[in-house]
C-alpha cells in the first residue's frame, strides 16, 4: 500500500521515500488519501480496525487485532469535580494496559512489511512495553533502550515479552535524534513516540469517540500531553472527521502537563507556535513518569492542535494528580496511572477558570491503567482484623 | 424487573424470593424469559450491553459501561503449542483487569436495585477489586472481607476504591456459608463468586464469542475453574443461545485447574456428578492464586456443564503454568495472570491425548490481566548497559 506523508507546518509531500522528519525540521503524518468515510463503513470489524480504509496497512494477526474498541463511559460521580458532564475514555482497555497499543498496531506491522525484520523502541514505560508486545506477537526480534538507571519492575513488566533490553547510559535524553538517524542506516525500524505511523493508530481514539457520540460532537477532549504524539494523532483524526463531513465544530482538545515538565503549557501561555526545551536544572522530579518530558518532538504539532481547536494546554501538580487519581478510583471505579489523572486534574482547572461549563461533554482520556506499578507504591491501607465467630457483631454496628 | 431463578439439578423455580442456593442445595441461576433473540437486537449497545434483553437488570451508568466487549484475537503463535486454532478471548480488556468485571457490573447494581446500600464480598483477588470499584462508582459503600494474612499489594490494589477492608480470622474457608447467611438477616448483599447475578454476567463472555464466530460455533472453550461460577455463566449462555436457536452443536467447555487444588478434576476423571471438597493436607500451594480452591460453590453445576458440552477437565502444574504464561506473553504477546495461563497448559494436555485435533477452532479464555502483581515477583531481567556513542557498534553486531 503506498503511503503519503504530509508536513502539519509546511505542507511538504512525500510520497516515495518514508521518512520521520519533514525537511523543514517538523514530524510528519500519514493523511488518509480516502475521500469518502461513513461510520457504517466500519461493519463488524472491531477495534482500531472499523477504520481500516483509514489506515495505511492491511490488518495483520495477533495482539494487533485487539488494540482499540475501548469503552466510552459517561461517569456522573466526576461531574463536580470536572465541572462538566464527564465521559471517560477507558484506554487501559487495551491489550498492554495503554493508549500506545493503538500506535503499536499499526506501526510494527508497517515497519515488518517494508522489510525491516527488528523493531526498536526508545522508552522504559508503556511504549516499550506495548511495542515488545506487538513485536513479538508476530515473531519478530526486538529491541528495547531503556535508561541505565530503570527500575526493577519496569525490566519485568518489558522483560516478559523477552526483546533485547539495552540499558542506554550517556544521555538517555538525546536518543530521539540517534533513533532516527540508525533506523535510516542500519535494518532496524526504532519506532519513536511521534512516528508517522503511530500517529496513524492514535487517530482510531479520537475516531471511536466521535463515533459514540455521532451525531453530536463531544465539547471537550483532555488528554495528558508528553511527546505530544497523541495530541497529533487525536488531532489528525478531527481533520480527517471534518473533510469527511462527519463532524463540524471539533471538540477542543485540552493538553494536560505536570508542572515538573511543562514545555507546551508554558509556549501555550506565551503565544508561541514551538516550545522551548526545558533544563535538566527547570526539569522537576513527579509521580507522572509517563509524561515526564521536557523536549517534546511533536511539541509545535500539539500545540497547533490546541489553537486549531480553540483548547487549552494547563499543568497540574502531583498533589493535584494524587488527588485526581483519588477521584478516579472512588467516584468513577477507574484504576488511572498517575500521568492520567492529569486530565481530571486539568479539566477541573479549566472548569475554575470558567473554561468548561456545567452543561458541556467532557472527554476524559485516562492512557494507562494503574495497575502494572500499583501495588510497588508502599501506600498504607488500613484494615481491622475480626475474628470469624465475631463477624456477625461487627458488621451489625458497621450497617446502617 | 421481576427475577424468576431456577435450580441446574432439579428444575425448581423461584418467583417470590431472591436466593443464592435451592433448597436441593445447589446453586440457582436466573434463566432469561426472553423467547426470542438475534445478534442485531444488539444495536449499538457496547459491551455486556448488547445482551440487555437476556439480563435481569437495565444498563446503568458508571464503571458497569465499560464491562465487557474484550476483543476476541486470533493467534497463530499460540496454534503449535494448542494443537488447534487458536483464539484469545482477551478478559484483562475490562475495566478493572478481569472477566470479574461482567459479575459485578450485572450484580452490583442488581443488589442496589433491590434496596441493599450496602455492597460486600468475599474475596482478596479478582472479585475484590473488581465489587469494590463497582460498588464506589454507583456511590454506595462497600465492605470487603479479606484473609488475615493477606499480602500488601493486594490491600492496596483493592485499598484504592476505599472499600472497609475487613481481615477475617479463624476460618476465611467458611465464609461463604456466613456470607449467604448475613446477608439474609443484614442490610448487605454478600455477593459471593457464584451469586445468580454474577452468573448472568458471565453469560455475557459465551454471547460474544459466539457472536464473533457466528453462524460458526467454535470447537474449543476453556476456561480457569475455580468455584466454577465462571464455567456456570458460560454454560447457562450456551443453553440460552441453543434456546434462541442461535447455536446448534455447543463448543465443548474445558475447564482447567491448578493440581494443587482440583476438586472438579478429580471428580470428573471418577465419573463423579459432585466434587468431594479436598482437605487441607492434600490441598498444595501453586502460583495460579486466583483459582486455588479446594470447595468449589458450583462445583456440580461446573461438571455438568462439561458434561453436557462433551467437554473435558484437567490438571496443570506451576511448572507447566510457568511455561504457558510465558508462551502467552512471547508467542501471543499477551499479559496473563498465572491462573489465566492454564487454560494454554490445559488445552495442550488435551491436544496430547488427542482431544483436540489441528483444525479446531480453541477460544483460550485468560480471565485476568498479569499486570497487577508482575512487577512484585522478583523475577531477573537480564540487560546490557551500552553507552551512547558505543550503540551503533553495537547494534551492528546484533542485527542481521
Amino acid at each position: 500500500m503506498s503511503v503519503i506523508e504530509t508536513c502539519h507546518r509546511c505542507g511538504t509531500r512525500y510520497e516515495d521515500e518514508f521518512r520521520v522528519r519533514c525537511g523543514c525540521g517538523e514530524p510528519l503524518w500519514i493523511e488518509s488519501e480516502a475521500t469518502t468515510f461513513a461510520w457504517d463503513d466500519g461493519g463488524d470489524r472491531s477495534g482500531i480496525w472499523r477504520y481500516e480504509s483509514l489506515l495505511p496497512i492491511d490488518r495483520p494477526d495477533g495482539v494487533a487485532r485487539a488494540a482499540g474498541g475501548t469503552p466510552l463511559v459517561r461517569s456522573p460521580g466526576l461531574d463536580d469535580v470536572a465541572g462538566g458532564r464527564v465521559f471517560v475514555k477507558d484506554e487501559s482497555e487495551n491489550p498492554t494496559g495503554a493508549y500506545k497499543d493503538r500506535g503499536s498496531a499499526v506501526a510494527v506491522p508497517h515497519a515488518i512489511a517494508a522489510g525491516d525484520d527488528v523493531i526498536g523502541t526508545v522508552s522504559y514505560g508503556n511504549m516499550a512495553i506495548s511495542t515488545a508486545a506487538h513485536a513479538t506477537s508476530l515473531d519478530r526480534e526486538c529491541i528495547v533502550f531503556v535508561p541505565e538507571d530503570i527500575s526493577r519492575v519496569r525490566l519485568e513488566l518489558i522483560g516478559q515479552y523477552e526483546p533485547t533490553i539495552i540499558r542506554v547510559s550517556g544521555g538517555y535524553g538525546e536518543l530521539y535524534g540517534d533513533a532516527l538517524e540508525l533506523s535510516e542506516r542500519l535494518p532496524i525500524s526504532v519506532l519513536v513516540s511521534d512516528a508517522p505511523t503511530r500517529i496513524s493508530g492514535y487517530k482510531t481514539a479520537l475516531f471511536e469517540i466521535c463515533e459514540s457520540f455521532a451525531p453530536e460532537t463531544p465539547d471537550v477532549i483532555a488528554l495528558p500531553a508528553s511527546s505530544g504524539g497523541f495530541a497529533s494523532g487525536v488531532w489528525l483524526g478531527v481533520r480527517e472527521l471534518e473533510r469527511a463531513g462527519l463532524i463540524d465544530e471539533p471538540p477542543r482538545l485540552c493538553l494536560v502537563q505536570t508542572a515538573a515538565a511543562d514545555p507546551l503549557t508554558r509556549a501555550f501561555e506565551d503565544g508561541a507556535t514551538d516550545p522551548t526545551p526545558m533544563s535538566p536544572d527547570e526539569t522537576g522530579e513527579t509521580i507522572a513518569h509517563s509524561i515526564g518530558n521536557p523536549d517534546p518532538p511533536s511539541g509545535a504539532r500539539a500545540l497547533a492542535a490546541v489553537r486549531d481547536t480553540g483548547g487549552a494546554v494547563v499543568s497540574v501538580t502531583d498533589d493535584e494528580i494524587r488527588t485526581a487519581r483519588r477521584q478516579f478510583a472512588v467516584e468513577g471505579g477507574f484504576c488511572v496511572e498517575p500521568a492520567s489523572a492529569t486530565t481530571l486534574a486539568g479539566v477541573s482547572r479549566l472548569a475554575d477558570r470558567g473554561e468548561v461549563s456545567a452543561g458541556e461533554s467532557v472527554v476524559l482520556v485516562p492512557t494507562g491503567t494503574g495497575f502494572k506499578e500499583l501495588g510497588t507504591g508502599g501506600t498504607d491501607v488500613t484494615a481491622e482484623t475480626v475474628h470469624r465467630t465475631d463477624l456477625p457483631a461487627r458488621l451489625e454496628s458497621l450497617l446502617p
